[in-house]
């Protein structure tokens, strides 16, 4: 058994778009981190190009915030079909689907990419607002099926 | 102010490679998340390739894990220019900075990377292996320089 645990998911078995919870982790004084597999893109069949993903990551992780204080960190896959969000004592499971529904919405509206020049970012130029939107516009259009992870 | 903390940082100011406690969240219960930014290539003017972070990515998130139980998460920044590393009760900086070196010493050695088949992965033709030790090569290179953020 690996140390990672998404090592021992078989990814050809899932079905994106999904949200899954991959991970709990209790603190000695009892407060827990639940992190979240939010898989956006079919493993290795399709993925998020960088500029779009980058733009998506401002987005959520800004506008996320709006919605919850209990975020600790929203941040890519390296293999670029998705993001981990973990939330600290968030046991809701609909609640933050909810929270991802909201915060795409909010991408949808969003007229520019939070942050999104040299001073505030560490590649200004890597960036798309459009591409973000796109990937937000069709996650939604399946969230009837962000339960389903396996196939 | 933004929400998310590196949109306040100026990231022209800063000067890689460093590794700088960007966040400190307290459960209510006790319990503190401390978060790293491990920035590895000067924002703007340089950034890691998809296959190398992605290899990186692998390679820490299993082998940190190696060396403590207090690892949250290790994931990628959407510019490429650096990790975030999240670890629970470890307010100790010096301590991170040896759990990094000591798992980076770790990726040098590698054989291969870990999970980087289609089961175990989202993306399993988006690897380099070589590359991964060329970064960790790098920034091991300049361990002196880790704790100076800003030129
Ligand atoms: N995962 C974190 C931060 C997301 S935005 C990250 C960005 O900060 C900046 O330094 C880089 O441009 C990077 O892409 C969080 O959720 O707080
Ligand atoms: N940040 C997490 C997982 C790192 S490995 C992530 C990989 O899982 C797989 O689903 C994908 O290939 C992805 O690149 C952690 O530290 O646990």
């Amino acid at each position: 058994k690996m140390n990672v645990e998404s090592f021992n998911l078989d990814h050809t078995k899932v079905q994106a778009p999904y949200v899954r919870l991959a991970d709990i982790k209790t603190g000695e004084h009892g407060d827990t981190i639940h992190k979240y597999d939010m898989r956006i893109c079919q493993p290795n069949q399709d993925h998020m190009e960088m500029p779009a993903l980058h733009s998506l990551e401002h987005l959520m992780a800004e506008l996320s915030r709006n919605h919850s204080d209990k975020v600790v960190d929203i941040s890519p896959m390296g293999c670029q079909t998705g993001f981990y969000v973990a939330m600290i004592n968030h046991d809701d499971y609909d609640g933050v689907l909810d929270l991802l529904e909201g915060t795409l919405r909010d991408v949808l509206e969003a007229d520019e990419v939070p942050a999104c020049n040299e001073m505030q970012c560490g590649w200004a130029a890597s960036h798309s607002l459009e591409g973000a939107k796109q990937i937000a516009q069709g996650f939604l259009a399946k969230r009837d099926e962000w339960t389903r992870v396996f196939a």
